[in-house]
């Protein structure tokens, strides 16, 4: 099996891109991502984000294009560009506004994070202490997402919220990225209770390199390989992706600007530690969008089929993003079938 | 005792001012209000309405200040003027930045409760299903506010976040409009364990008329005087005032974005209900400020001492708001006592 026979999805790349970066994900055979454009940023702030990818669409014209709906991407693959999937890591884009859920959704803000790292008017995060679910405002949020078809993300969201989150969509919602807590804990990964509730949902979680939740720089390709084998035996074939957190070319300003936006004036590590405060380093295996290749490889030589690589690495979220992309009433129609 | 003899201070008023009512107040013997100048509003909409409060306090000079100490309060009773604290009922206007906490201290803004009727980044409100307290930006923003001199009012705010918010304070807090709600059970009331903290942590409670939060307009005079004796015997004599919660002229519209700000599509009553949708109808014995005589009377008649009334008409609120308004530093010098 090559490359070519297959679309490779990223569910969340949080990378600085420039053109580089897009010959990068060419030279590893990646279709689409879902690019973070968002992490504490108000409306006001997050429509100029969207207003930055334009620039950068127009003047990479050539190699990357927007996804706004399943058969982007087919065009992408199609046209051998990179499709960008803009989302955010949080609702602070929605502000107080309900109304708000439907105009970034006709922006291609086509996944929301439903928190960040702090509670915020629709839920909690997995890093408060306690999380009492979602808010009265987020269920609506949750509801209205549904309507317009914008993927509701709980990737950095709280275990309550994420119950919560799961039971009151009636469309499958993503976790882009994490992995089970069983294999890696810590706060941020996900228990088998949310999983098991994602399963039901017929969601879809992609598995996730970020260093701080695996076992760091050191984590081997095979060690890798096996939790993604691991995640598909609990949650299904169907139901497993690549959402590696991929941060390529970003400041140290920016990675304050990640921890602590402007909620504290004191350094909050987040996932990462005192004892380890800069930007982690990634395994050797994953330095760059180019190394794909490696974990179909790293796969293989576990022992999985070609046709269950072809789902993980970006079939699943093909069929998923398809789906979820479409507005509630054109979405009973028609569903990108399993 | 004559109304002149005392300080009369009604700790929440969300009227809509203008000259005529300037006149109102001051029949009523009334030297100073703290007025709602935010219910759901963002930081660039907070310091818009400040701006019209300094348009309308320039329009109306000979007759009302704005309040940012103690020492105003009894400028303002010298001069025969009505002292304005500005406050909000929410910290919307801090959005997500800790460092706004200062910046509305400077501009006066010398009160703000932490939730208004949604839970948002700092804690939970008492219409909130479940209260899970006060989030870690929400403990940041207490420490600040107390640093600062600004006064952390629990009105709205859920019953952990209370609790919470009582416990990282290290200076006094306020409820500035409730009742015991072992008196009027509402949501919005607040229980024993709130006010028994509250008792703890030295601050004081305002009870509150709003009708929707005692027996509606059919409640006399008497009984709103009994409930001022049963809290102040609950509380103690130096923690109860007067919090009215008075909404004279306001509109419909602004009765729709005090209820459902912009994060419903389908209205939510709040303390009202469907059966009784209107601004609520208030007691015969208090229709306008020009009738806060009546509350003196009222106590008299039941029996209360004239050196008590004066505490609990203003003198206590003058004692919390003195201290409270102070900065944190300057507050350990000199304290206004009991």
């Amino acid at each position: 099996m090559t490359q070519q026979e297959i679309i490779t999805i990223d569910a969340l790349e949080l990378s600085n891109w420039d053109r580089d970066f897009l010959y990068l994900l060419q030279e590893g055979g990646v279709t689409c991502v879902h690019a973070c454009c968002g992490l504490w940023e108000n409306a006001r702030e997050t429509i100029s984000k969207v207003g930055a990818w334009h620039q950068f669409f127009k003047a990479n014209s050539d190699l990357v294009m927007q996804v706004f709906q399943g058969s982007d991407i087919l065009k992408a693959k199609k046209e051998g560009k990179i499709g960008v999937i803009l989302g955010t890591q949080n609702t602070s884009a929605l502000e107080d506004d309900l109304s708000l859920v439907s105009v970034f959704n006709q922006l291609g803000v086509k996944v929301m994070q439903l928190t960040y790292n702090n509670q915020n008017l629709v839920g909690s995060s997995c890093y408060e202490k306690i999380d009492s679910g979602l808010s009265r405002y987020g269920k609506l949020v949750v509801e209205e997402m549904n309507r317009v078809g914008m993927v509701v993300d709980l990737s950095h969201v709280g275990e309550q919220t994420s119950l919560d989150a799961i039971e009151i969509s009636n469309r499958p919602v993503a976790i882009t990225h994490a992995n089970p807590d069983w294999l890696y804990p810590t706060k941020r990964n996900k228990s088998e209770k949310v999983l098991q509730a994602l399963k039901e949902n017929k969601g879809v979680i992609g598995v996730c390199a970020y260093p701080h939740l695996i076992n760091g720089k050191s984590t081997t390709l095979n060690e890798f390989c096996e939790m993604i084998m691991e995640t598909v035996d609990f949650m299904g074939i169907d139901h497993v992706g690549i959402g590696t957190d991929l941060t390529m070319n970003m400041s140290k300003e920016f990675l304050n600007w990640m921890r602590m936006g402007r909620w504290t004036f004191e350094i909050d590590y987040g996932a990462g530690s005192q004892e380890d405060p800069e930007w982690p380093e990634w395994p050797e295996w994953f330095k760059t969008p180019a190394d794909f290749p490696n974990i179909i490889r790293g796969l293989q030589e576990n022992g999985m089929k070609d046709e269950e690589i072809s789902k993980v690495m970006g079939g699943n979220w093909l069929r998923f993003f398809t789906n979820a992309f479409t507005a509630e009433e054109e979405a009973q129609k028609c569903e990108f079938p399993i």
